[in-house]
């Protein structure tokens, strides 16, 4: 398994497009195409937000009609959310698109991300289209064309084998706010070449996520756009995978670890973040009160601020934990940050932790004594900076 | 009825003494002790957080004892939470008080705010409590005492008739950080000289502090401290109340509008805020659902920074109401900011709601159709200061 500085290029046959359509109003590039040579078996996870923007609902959709994908146009700085035409807006982009790149519009998806409940001004995005050069060398200005306040890229591909041919996959992200798990406000791009049936390439994506974007927390927001997207071309040279054999293992290991790395660089661009906190919550009395005690961490302003200030503030972690209202042993529960335990069974440690405050990555873990379920997930701190480029 | 500027000493035996103990590393006033010369029914209701601090702990076994209540040691700088020594304090304190005073320990209550997981140097306050001066006049000076992050003092005061009869009531509170419903992180006293059954203060309280102080939320952080007491000395010249009459529900109305100034207060004072931000939610399949949505609303750190910097953010706000679960009819739901309906059942109205935004007060309603229930509460912005009072 091999690391290669292709994006979603990664894999033959995928390019993109990109155009500064002029939605953003500071002129950056706000307009990608993805194009598939091949029609790719596809699959997507979607916010779990009841309000969702309308290409989220024309995506879904989409993926119950159950056919072959060949493009993606996304759109950043609107949402297309929770306005009068957004549906059709989404309607005649894809209708648009289909035309210019002559193919049925059933084979192509649709994304926005940015600010929501102002009017799509979708005729630029239909103008834009008309000029649009597809390459593979512009996977990276399409991982810049779909940011909105993120900072930097977010794109990860891998050279890897399986039945002893070589495989690919790459991928591409945006976040920066509103990010929450139950999908974080993020939108993912993930194309793959392995021969896979449909069934397993879905079941795969679902663990993954579950396993990475639905575990990071900026804000405590969940987004009305959230969406990420598995493609396979299928063109690899492997045995199609029907089963959860090996082969099926050793990709699913590879998608884990790819959107892991992108769910991390979220977190660290996020909105105004100095720090990736890691939080465990384990010996719980099951999976669903370690998420629940992690995620009051993960998104305790209190503890954010701490965190800003370099302070390791475990007073306000225990209160967290007490108004998470999950079960921790009669002897107290335990707080450990950086290895070091500072509240252990109830009674604190007088331990000096400045030192360690000052590093980029905090470590977190709460032991309940309740059982033996576990949680890990990552967030950051909450900084001058987010209130900025949220107020402004 | 008609307001009184004499806190709690608005009731008749009601004294109070304060000192600078050093708890407090400002050298500013940390140690209140409110003395009453008659002995008072009392009642009280408390964090639900479950990790409770030690002073919270005692006062809730203290409760359950149906002792008459004469004095409340309270502390501020230190919230005696997470520590070894934590029951040891209570108990030393409350010791030292009774030889002072010359009461019964049973006969006094303690409280406690601030910092959570030190120490607390409880040999300060001993040392403290040896040398007090308690006067009527002191109830201001009460007030300023247990303040922690607070910038003001929060006292209310009313005389009021009940049977043609004078009655009195006063109140003092302090709030500032870690406040969210299920009681805020907040200490609250108030003092009544009404004459009435102990099952029925405790009954009026319960429904006064769910009217207000639960209604409240500056960070979603709920505290270990936080603790609401109402005493009764029943001197005055009603005949007592020992059923809900006309004479109960008078009280029981003077009591939730005290209730609901303090808490106002606390929001006003909210750590950074610069806002004061009334939420309804409407037209709700339920009251618990009603909540939920205003709840997600009030905690959301993306309308919160909206807020802060004088934008409407709906769109912010209509993703709370999706993420929050809550069901609304088919054609959407709505939000009016300030009157103005800028989303009316899943449409946007295009309304300039910029010079709305610039008031102090603001006013968000948001209708989901689906349903006769409501709920109301109150919340802030989030400020850079939010961020330097917690990190710093």
């Amino acid at each position: 398994m091999k690391r290669v500085d292709r994006g979603i290029a990664a894999v033959e046959g995928i390019k993109s497009a990109v155009a500064k359509t002029g939605i953003k109003k500071n002129g950056r590039l706000d307009l990608a195409v993805l194009f598939s040579d091949y029609p790719c078996l596809w699959c997507a996870t979607f916010t779990k937000n009841k309000v969702k923007a309308d290409p989220v609902l024309y995506d879904i959709e989409l993926l119950s009609k159950n056919k072959p994908l060949r493009a993606i146009v996304v759109n950043s700085g609107n949402a297309n959310a929770c306005t009068k035409e957004g549906k059709e807006a989404v309607t005649e982009i894809v209708k648009e698109a289909g035309e210019i790149l002559n193919i049925k519009k059933d084979n192509i998806a649709a994304c926005s991300t940015g600010i929501i409940g102002e009017r799509l001004p979708y005729e630029k995005i239909i103008s834009s289209l008309k000029n649009m050069d597809f390459s593979e060398e512009n996977c990276h200005l399409a991982a810049e064309a779909i940011l909105t306040t993120d900072t930097k890229t977010k794109e990860v591909a891998y050279e890897f084998e399986i039945d002893g041919e070589d495989a690919y996959i790459g991928g591409m992200a945006k976040g920066a706010g509103m990010i929450s798990p139950c999908m974080a406000t993020m939108l993912s791009f993930i194309v793959t070449d392995v021969n896979i049936e449909r069934d397993l390439l879905c079941k795969a994506l679902k663990e993954a996520v579950d396993f990475s974007f639905n575990r990071i927390s900026v804000d405590g927001d969940t987004s009305t756009n959230d969406s990420c997207f598995l493609l396979s071309t299928c063109e690899g040279e492997n045995s199609k995978i029907e089963e959860e054999n090996e082969a099926y293992d050793i990709f699913l290991d590879v998608l884990k670890k790819l959107c892991m790395e992108l769910a991390l660089k979220i977190v660290e661009d996020g909105e105004g973040a100095t720090k990736l906190v890691k939080i465990i919550v384990d010996k719980a009395k099951n999976k669903e009160e370690a998420e629940r005690c992690a995620r009051a961490i993960a998104d305790s302003l209190l503890v954010k601020t701490a965190l800003f200030g370099k302070k390791a503030g475990w007073g306000r972690i225990a209160a967290c934990v007490g108004y998470s209202g999950v079960t921790f042993s009669k002897q107290g529960f335990s707080i450990s940050i950086g290895d070091k335990a500072v509240f252990d069974r109830g009674k604190e440690n007088k331990i000096d932790l400045s030192s360690y405050m000052k590093n980029k990555n905090i470590d977190i873990v709460v032991s309940l004594y309740s059982g033996n379920a576990s949680y890990m997930m990552w967030s950051t701190d909450l900084s001058y900076d987010y209130v900025k480029i949220n107020s402004i």
